[in-house]
């Protein structure tokens, strides 16, 4: 409903078939697809309104990051995305955690495929995600690294932002995520961390050494974050916590998000929050009404580097 | 992969066409289900293992609620399975605890449509759940019942599990799952509880009144749980948090489910948790590999009650 | 937008929680979906729809059948609608017919699994329909019969119409579809017959018996069919070319549809006609745009034996 | 279970992150994917299958073409495809074949909006697919030109490719799929053309001008295009008829498919053959077991022009 208005500008703007030649940057692409519909037509406008976020310096962006990106191989697209400084707070799950922190300690994800025997790679240690294997093993190095590293520096009473931090501080891999947004001084919120390795060895580590992760700690920092900002935009890899804690932050200011954008494959007749359209978060006043957004409906490990790669170039859509 | 060997036995099974008749039951339906393939096949199976789950004594059923089930009509359903003593352990988002609240508060959720416009519905005060519609003020009455009658009884430190069961204390709602399961001593499990109306009211509060949420005094509970479990039964509602806090709780135990059912439109091919097939859990030693498990591929809000309802009946599957 | 007024009534229809009880029928389940959301209250519209183009004695049902329908168990279910009158044109694809054939002739699909290494299933000359098993030698009795019994009776040139009342005139099948909509004499259309085992065998047996399908000639007769009707009702499952036939045959009157039930998975978001809205169909003056009308997003396998079941019933939903 | 063998080689191949830099071409970005794993990992395996099928000289290339392509701004891609010798045989629906005649008359699709009041888009003579609008008047010209133009100079008894291929003669539009493909000598074949403006038209042309469209004329020549290929592709842009008839074809030689590539959002579970995976038809007999294949399941109005792009460049992945 939001575009309610467009048509009545009359039939003014032709589809313009995309042509493809030889040696095309991925700028030439989506310039192609801006003259296109459907899926090609959404992903232009996810380029344009990222690039006018970032053009914008008033412009603050939360960055939710759902899905197993990491495993995928979509860990340096994020980091360099930070690094660039085009995110302004990381709001993640465990598990995005978790993988990079297996990367950033120089354990591998592997190319596996999805349809195989599960019992057997269980009986050879072998973890699948969809098409990518870790061997289980990865975990004992992990989790003494946590027990070793970055536990014993904890405070009695951590936020879960703070451990974040800590754990990014502990890190020495510039592809790390974690590690990338310590340096760049860039938040990172992860509302269920107890829902994750991490979470678990949090808990086994502090049966001897008590310490507590003080669940709501960083309500008022990520809500601080949205009150402070001139202008914000929200860019949600998938939906989940990630999604709802951005959107709800916003809700307790007189604010709302100027820009969003959202690459998933849930649909919204399900009714769940992952699926739900942008639109609706207009009707909970999280997103202003005449906010810049888009949806695109595809698979996010193809999408995220497309959008990220063209708004790198001197790209100009109109 | 897990059924690999069925097709060896032969074609010994026909397909048996379904025939509808005047006055059918549930449960004739799904017997009909039984003969069949696809989402009609897998429905009936759901309903064989939820029973067989419920006839096996020593089975702890684990229950994850993801999604907006309350805000469509679901909560008797889930709270009715509670008081029959089916569900053992819930696990569930803020947002169906929020909604679950209001209900039981007296306020109501109202049929809206999802094509409508949201900006206007924001002006009107009303926020959307696709085409459920909910008055913005339900939220002030839900506010000030958490600050007068359930934050002053809150402990100095308080697990996420304790304040739902403080909560459902607190109501006089037989339709309610929270009151349902602290009258039923169901424990309830919220791992993300900060990223919801709860959350947020317990920011608030606490700036005034100090008090903690801690974040991973639940992991031993539930933990325990699934260690306590002769045998183990999971039965998801959507994915999420929910899905993955059952799951990684049985991971810590050497134990591991052995009956799994899991109600979705999230689909495998995109790697997330949500949409990750039961077969890649027993990859992970979450489910036996020989365990007794399906997915219906279809919306929940159709299945889930079937389900239920043919579960009730004296109904016979083979 | 075509319910855009809706919520203007304010928020009068409030959410009814949804109880389960035992010995449900299938009209109670219905029932209690009627006053819930999202895919069970849709679900109670389509038993409303459909109860509403049943009682309307002017109304005249068209039926579109796509997907594996007839493999899944799906055969009695369209049979019995056909012989109970509440069809009276079906469009359908060429594979319903083949495998509502090879039923009518005494063999069978089998309940299979979707899992298995179809290599093998290859060498053991079985052929799989997602978890449906078909033996390959159905296809040689299928053939004969259609060589020995149908094509000799074919006339020089042949409506793709005609030919579907002949097979159907030579069966003795009281579940076939074929069968009794021949008895019936509700005319079974399918533009793309080329495209089936069907297709392939006229051919082949034309190679030394010529006779011609004439591809055209059922247009003017669902044309006629369409203007005919005093209202009209369509009841897609499914996409693909049965919808499209059906709403294009419209078009071509004055007139359009009064009434229009979609029970699909797919969406809309990538712009092909199946995954299409009711609503864009009013764009094109195929739906009126105050026609009753909706889409069920779930398993048809599920859903349609839910709403003819429930129709059967004296259910009253309002 | 195709690639079951392949972790048995152990986790030899660790996921690449990729990285993203200013300037990247198509091919940069998918040789970037190469290293990842779901949709990206699977979208560069399409790359590397489809520039395999390219340089294998005695590979036959059979295009399905269904979904809303040319509306969407894909026409370029498909007939620069057909211009660079790329595809042997096209396979479409009548909407594709009618949405490039409209374009290659100098008529135009237009940028849309999904979200508007189609009732008013009727009242103001727009169709509407998706977010592409189409002037109803449109077809007003595409009809008088296949009344003056087209029919006329059709023989007494024609085949489905026949006629597209006179209509390609007409046409000079070098961007045109039907134009191209006549230039290149494409067959093009169209199993449901009955199904479409271009099969109403014709029907309303022989009312007064007698001719037949012969159904059944064109298996013979697709099945010899199958029988002829020393090794045959298959690149499906979405499923229905056109990925039947190319897949039912080779079924009638003793071939298979070498090599098949799908582009798609559709989903298995619901057991349609537009979803169903690759590997099903193997158990048909129609792709080889050993055959390279792969699915992405992405918009395609993203993926096929990102396939092709990068398929042009000297791209190696190995």
């Amino acid at each position: 409903m939001r575009d309610y208005g467009l048509w009545e500008n009359g039939l003014s703007t032709p589809i313009e078939a995309l042509e493809i030649y030889d040696g095309m940057s991925v700028s030439d692409l989506v310039r192609g697809f801006s003259g296109c519909a459907f899926g090609a037509g959404r992903l232009a406008d996810a380029v344009r309104i990222y690039r006018e976020m970032l053009e914008d310096s008033g412009c603050t962006l939360f960055f939710g990051l759902a899905g197993a990106m990491v495993p995928a191989g979509m860990r340096r697209v994020v980091s360099g995305e930070i690094r660039a400084g085009h995110i302004d707070v990381l709001v993640t799950t465990g598990a995005n955690m978790v993988h990079d922190l297996i990367e950033a300690l120089g354990l591998s994800h592997y190319k596996g495929c999805d349809l195989v025997d599960d019992a057997m790679l269980h009986r050879h240690g072998i973890n699948r995600i969809y098409d990518v294997f870790l061997p289980e093993e990865s975990f004992s190095d992990l989790e003494e690294w946590l027990r070793d590293v970055v536990f014993p520096d904890l405070p009695r009473v951590v936020s879960i932002r703070e451990l974040s931090s800590l754990i990014g501080a502990r890190l020495d891999c510039r592809d790390s995520i974690l590690a990338s947004a310590y340096e760049a001084q860039v938040p990172v919120f992860c509302p269920a961390l107890q829902d994750s390795i991490i979470g678990l060895q949090a808990w086994l580590y502090r049966e001897t050494n008590p310490f507590t992760i003080d669940a709501l700690a960083d309500i008022g920092e990520i809500v601080n974050l949205c009150y402070d900002a001139e202008r914000a935009g929200a860019f949600f890899v998938g939906g989940g916590v990630a999604k709802n804690f951005i959107l709800q932050s916003m809700l307790v200011t007189p604010k709302q998000f100027d820009y969003a954008i959202q690459l998933t494959m849930d649909r919204p007749e399900t009714g769940g929050l992952s699926g739900a359209t942008l639109d609706e978060a207009s009707s909970w006043g999280k997103i202003y009404e005449n906010a810049k957004t888009v949806t695109v409906y595809s698979d996010a490990t193809i999408t995220l580097p497309l959008i990220i790669a063209a708004s790198r170039d001197g790209l100009e859509i109109d």
